[in-house]
């Protein structure tokens, strides 16, 4: 139960992250309830394809459907009357990266997975709606170019591995995990980490 | 049967529509075919991929891949000796959406999905081919920023829904739901109707 | 054996030429690992989801994921101390596409699918991961525009259909094929062979 609000939270989030890009690159309003929506669901359903889960999860339960509906246009009514709160929504949107990559996580252990696996599925449920988000509205995905965004999410991920493998009670090592995803995305916001650069030099093509 | 011909006739617009894209943007012969193919079936492959319906409808009947080559080579062929239908297309494209649109619609409710689930599989298949042709041709999607589009899907399955639920004959809802779609389509372009904007002011990021 | 030692090397061949291309756009290190995974198990992955077979090869298999990252770290570490050997990497990326076109079109085939599909797979097998990296550098697809490179895997995998219809052995059959894809994408680019374009007249839209 606590999992699935914590769930609808972290679609909910997802979804007014969309809205607010949507917003930048300027769509109509269904423009920005379809950038919501594959913003919160896209990492999801990924990870439910890939498993070969199904039905996958907004499919079963279109309760999702509806919070990404409604956030998409409180949304859009919120910031004509106020500017958007960027630190408010900074933390949300590391809440919702904790939560996706953590539920992502459990799916693939349920399934027997190998630690690289439930790994790689925690972090693509957790960062592939943001980049459908960036490869829709035209631009390169942010979290390829700077940000600790997805290594958060894959720091998390692990702990959550290691804990357990160390004997500690899952509900625990889950909020562990969480807890780290969430500290790790913010401290590097603040203190502006950055993952080394890879840039070739210029070259005839 | 009937429906049989018409999904054949909405791939091969669709087809044509992909295939012009292309010739916008200046690809190559295989590029065009490549893209015409995208347009035509990616709505139709997400959609069974979705709800996973295997096998995937084109890969059961190559006859779809065949109608695409075929429909993109004649193109190329008529673009080089006339200009474009410009009208003829557009009232081309509006029927292969309510085409695709209706019978995404009928897939999702043979699998007795909720109703805000059948509109959703309805529009995605009738838009989503569009969405991939321009991502590929590196445009923001054009159903995002403007003109009734996706929006004319979701009132025409909602229509076909509405009609059933009403006690209407199942063929008589199919009908009223595809002429609501092309209907809207086409009123909204000679009329210029638009969904309204949303654009946050500019801000730094 | 030889086959899954192919492979290995194809995938490996492919996240060279992802993190190579992720570092001529700049991004950073996860950034590199990501598209050069992309790169390397996106033909294959949705070669998988069409198909649906499950678990898909690099859930299965998790040796895939890890010469990917060790391919990727590997390449970033190379071009800090020497220029990317360029000639190398075309004959290597010619050889990964024609395993990947070769691999993919014997699963196709395993399936029973008709000629048609069986040659779809293959080429998309082969050319989906390289499209999937220019999607996300935020570039049109190399290979819709120019080059003999989707085109060596059509012909290469004909080819394979073909002597196998004429009664050849599969290995032989096999082998032809790879040389095909092989020989022409390297000869085309030594000879700058390329398919005829199409390109509209400009028009107001």
């Amino acid at each position: 139960m606590i999992f699935y609000l914590l769930d609808l939270l972290g679609v909910a989030v997802f979804a007014v992250s969309g809205a607010l890009a949507a917003g930048r690159t300027g769509l109509d309003l269904l423009g920005v309830i379809v950038i919501a929506a594959l913003t919160a669901v896209g990492g999801g359903t990924l990870r439910d394809l890939l498993l070969n889960r199904h039905p996958i999860f907004w499919i079963a339960d279109p309760t999702y459907l509806i919070v990404i509906c409604a956030a998409a246009l409180l949304t859009v009514f919120y910031v004509h009357v106020l500017p958007p709160p960027r630190d408010a929504l900074l933390v949300a949107d590391a809440l919702g990266l904790a939560v996706f990559a953590m539920s992502g996580a459990q799916v693939a252990e349920a399934a027997k997975l190998s630690p690289i696996i439930v790994v790689l599925m925690g972090t693509m449920t957790g960062v592939a709606g943001g980049v459908l988000r960036d490869v829709l509205s035209g631009k390169i995905p942010l979290i390829l170019r700077r940000d600790i965004y997805a290594t958060a999410a894959i720091a998390g991920v692990s702990l959550y591995l290691l804990l357990q493998a160390l004997g500690m009670e899952h509900l625990w090592a889950f909020g562990g995990g969480m807890a780290v995803v969430v500290a790790l995305r913010l401290l590097s916001i603040l203190w502006g980490w950055q993952l080394p650069m890879f840039r070739l030099p210029q070259e005839p093509r």
